[in-house]
């Protein structure tokens, strides 16, 4: 069938397993046929076509809460629920979102992005129906790298204990966003066993082939349950967190699914079901994956698989140029350790991993839990650097603070793309940041311009006894080998027109350049501060520019509030120096999804506004 | 023995049972004493008196690391490395820590306040261990409460896969501060059971009559295991981590105790010994407390039980205004729900948790879950109120952003223990949550300066379609029963000398009214306005300030950076107004332990400060 013509899921409670099966392959073709084009999150999505499907013909949505933790292996509930005709704008500005949105459907009652969140929202759900006396499931799907982040585990430890209606589904592909990893995986390896596995199937087959389906089924498959339990069915962790367990069921076959997701619907408490499916099911290129890259991904060709856009000659991107540069300074500092909370492939780590295995480590999607050991290891003697996105390092606040800052340890932070991420949209850009590292004693807070002060800025972190945090971007710059230099810390540096100058504009990362070029291309009377460092400023150049009355531009691309500007103004203000100062930077809103330079252009912080306001101020 | 005389921990070697006995006593009521003197943990402490003393009697601090989880329980720790006769000053400025801290001893080798971190530093002492090949334990005691946390057990999960060596005590009182709450509590309590319990002892007596301590007893005790596990040990949560298990120990037995902690040393992999003890252990009036009210408790009368410090008549704690005031809208609206991370007693909810037990839940130690659980609720119809410690909101800030804040779903947070917490210090002190609050689209933030504006701003709150915090400090006030009235939202008060006045001081809280009196005494030509919302501001009364051109000087007593005078200085530059400003507020640095009228003075935000500033600036 043609899946631009599915307008809700109802019409999946009429199909046999053949036309279920079908449909199944359509939706994988529209899939490969429509991520080669936009880009996006393919792997996760191909894996879960036939269980997407199957709850959705279970299930009622939207009376039934069918939501997705994190929300990027929703695209075949969009389909299913109307959505495949918008996929030529996924990702794409004010186009069709690649996570479940409220505002796009009714289907989508969660919104998330970042991992684990989907159990707390389904306990939420469960208690507000249950005081409201309603009659409706809750069906939760969480992969088994989300699941055994913390954030997880402590809504498992309520809902095991609040033992309402809720149907958990354990989508198992052992795989986060790239191969999983932690003490839990080998306990899920264990459920997925063949042996636990035969005899559920065995049982399921005989139960249903005694009863109809529904609570007699459920009943009389925890009675066999009950029977085995202690001798021979391992039930793993869900055991310890109080919960029902059905499964494994393989996840590309309705035959199982199906009867299986029926018998939890009628379970009265959480179930867990357990479904092993394969990332990338049904796409070459994609199945062989382990490493992540076909996560989230680019336009490419479907035939060979290849991206389309690759990186530009000469160019690195940001999260390259620090991971080599890394890998230099520690093949001349054994003390160097890299960690990194499950993004080993987006932060460009493998080098690093293959050649230090033994120094380098994944902690899994548990941001809170790798600060602290970061910090740890810095207490004993160790350099470790964390990667980590800005977005997900709003999940370790808390360590940063109390035990790196607090404990002046000497972390290294690389915040991996800080600033407007693009299509993923509101839960992705590294926007607040800055904000909230500002006010922590003891940090050091910085943001390369180019290519060679991203590694001379690695370098100083190195050799400062502090913790050192540096951000960088999405997407690639030129690049040049060089050596590495101390940058003092706390300096910035001048550009664009230095010496003859009626105006000043502050500003930091890769836009200093863009700017400074095209102050000089166009012979403007504007100076251009890199203002490298957000702590500790400039204390030098802000007095001398405050002297010369000139009119200032501080220019920024994360959140205004709390900024770079707001730290240059608390200076002015304390130090009784004036100055003229114009604001720009994202106003207090959330940004939405789509290209960079169209969400630049809606929050009026684009170079070309920039320019405006430089040419209105020039001619006053 | 006096304890006072113990200078480190090596005499404990020597000691028989019987003498180890005799000096828990004496510890224990030393502990007693010290603590009814000056107030701190004593519960805690009471049930770790003998397992500290074997801890140290096995190992050998500071070689081998022992530490505790958040640290409130390190008192006995704390005398059996030389500082009994620093109990005096417990917890006062100067004097010593209620935590443990690197500066006052070597055999502190981890710093803590927050719970569920300690196993992450234990897996970086280890890892840093081994790369340097060195050769020592590593001892985290961690709690049952601690360790039904998110953090913890994303550290178990990348413990488990390390496998280093590291003897992981979990001290399993069933309370974390006040009763364990959860479904990771009943797989605890299954593995407290009796049948287990009499099991392993028998196995350890077996095993002590045929072999010498060390290898040779582990190897034993692992083949008993080895033969039981598959069918009768439940090893519990820890086997799905891959961590061996040794217990459970009665804690309060040295014979037990000293043979596990032998074993456990010799094990070369991590191994969890399952300690059970009884909080407030020795002590009657502590041992009948489920409700943590003996957590952290002020000074008292050791022989009948009763607190010193009774709240003075006509005051109420901030906690207990909040709380009641809660309950009288609860009683109004059903859709009131009630939230805690673990916090009851703290935040004075148990009236409305007796009352309403199925509209109100105690999350344990699980800050991330319980806002976005709390986000869910209010997704779903619901009106939480999220009652959370500053310092620990700061464990969940990522979900008030993106799943709170993004949504812009009404949840009402009640920030207690805002500002400077005195005796606790760094790691509790809520000095950070405006500047990292203000800077999120949607949200409301506030603070009343007294108890009638508390329960108006918790009134509007429930009136408010978006996120509305409301911070409150530790503390207690004037209190007189009233009705509740709407407060516009932004608006800012004035008081002090609102007729004829030189220059006005822009604060916030409970100062309000102190610097007014003053004032009002002093007949001082100073306005006082009452800030009571961070965010949004009161334009129209900065607009109107700005144009008068007199003096300002803005009072905080959080952090500088970031807070009220920042988001003054932003809104007066981005509008171009002008005012001379003066701020007031912590610098940048964290703030130790101690009364808060000298942590005040120490950091320059006392009143008389304040006053004195007045005074020079009217003398110029």
């Amino acid at each position: 069938m043609n899946v631009k013509d599915i307008k809700d899921p109802t019409f999946l409670k009429d199909l046999n397993y053949k036309q279920l099966n079908d449909l199944s392959l359509d939706i994988r073709n529209f899939l490969i046929d429509a991520i080669s084009k936009t880009g996006g999150h393919l792997a996760s999505n191909l894996g879960v076509v036939e269980l997407t499907i199957a709850l959705h013909r279970v299930f009622d949505s939207p009376k039934d809460k069918i939501f997705f933790d994190v929300g990027h292996q929703s695209y075949v509930h969009k389909i299913l629920t109307g959505r495949a005709n918008q996929f030529d704008k996924l990702r794409q500005y004010h186009g069709l979102s690649g996570f479940q949105k409220r505002e796009e459907s009714i289907h989508d009652v969660w919104e998330a992005g970042h991992s684990s969140t989907a159990l707390s929202a389904a306990l939420g759900m469960c208690i507000a129906r249950d005081l409201d006396n309603k009659d409706f499931c809750v069906v939760p799907v969480v992969g088994d790298g989300a699941l055994s982040s913390g954030m997880s585990l402590e809504a498992l430890n309520e809902i095991g204990e609040e033992k309402r209606r809720c149907v958990i589904i354990f989508n198992d592909n052992n795989m986060s966003i790239s191969k999983n990893v932690g003490a839990l995986s080998h306990s899920f390896t264990r459920l997925r066993s063949d042996r636990n596995y035969n005899l559920i199937k065995t049982n399921m087959k005989r139960s249903l082939s005694k009863n109809n389906m529904g609570k007699a089924i459920l009943s009389s498959l925890t009675n066999i349950k009950d029977h085995f339990k202690e001798s021979v069915i391992d039930f793993g962790i869900f055991k310890e967190f109080g919960l029902e367990y059905l499964g494994p069921i393989n996840g590309h076959n309705f035959k199982e699914l199906i009867p299986a997701l029926e018998t939890a619907k009628c379970h009265d408490g959480p179930i867990v079901v357990h479904v092993i499916t394969k990332k990338g099911k049904g796409y070459l290129p994609c199945e062989d994956d382990i490493n992540g890259v076909w996560h989230g991904i680019g336009p490419f060709n479907p035939v060979t698989g290849r991206l389309l856009n690759e990186t530009p000659k000469n160019c690195k991107s940001w999260s390259s140029i620090i991971a080599d540069d890394l890998l230099k300074l520690a093949d001349e500092n054994e003390n160097i350790l890299c960690l990194t909370p499950a993004m080993i492939a987006g932060s460009k780590l493998e080098k690093f991993f293959a050649k230090y295995p033994f120094r380098s480590f994944d902690c899994g999607i548990a941001e809170e839990h790798a600060a602290t050991f970061a910090a740890s290891l810095s207490l004993s003697g160790k350099r470790p650097f964390l990667a980590i996105y800005s977005s997900f390092l709003q999940r370790c606040y808390d360590q940063i603070n109390h035990d790196i800052c607090r404990m002046d340890l000497p972390v290294v932070i690389g915040i991996d793309r800080a600033g407007l991420v693009g299509n993923d949209g509101d839960t992705h850009h590294g926007v607040f940041d800055i904000g909230i590292l500002r006010p922590l004693p003891n940090i050091i807070l910085s943001q390369p311009k180019d290519a060679k002060e991203a590694g001379d800025l690695l370098y100083t972190a190195f050799n400062t006894n502090h913790p050192f945090a540096i951000r960088y971007p999405k997407g690639t710059i030129n690049y040049t080998e060089t050596t590495f230099e101390n940058i003092e810390i706390g300096s910035w540096t001048k550009h664009g027109n230095i010496n003859d100058y009626k105006l000043i504009v502050m500003t930091y990362g890769e836009d200093v350049d863009k700017i400074a070029s095209k102050i000089e291309i166009n012979n403007l009377p504007v100076m251009v501060i890199n203002c490298r460092f957000f702590k500790p400023l400039d204390n030098n150049m802000i007095e001398s520019i405050a002297k010369e009355k000139k009119k200032v531009i501080i220019y920024e691309t994360d959140m205004l509030i709390g900024g770079l500007s707001s730290a240059i103004l608390e200076y002015i203000n304390d130090h009784k120096l004036n100055m003229d100062i114009e604001r720009i930077g994202i106003k207090d809103n959330y940004v939405t999804f789509g290209a960079n330079n169209l969400l630049r252009k809606e929050q009026s912080i684009d170079i070309n506004y920039l320019f405006d306001k430089i040419n209105d101020l020039l001619m006053r």
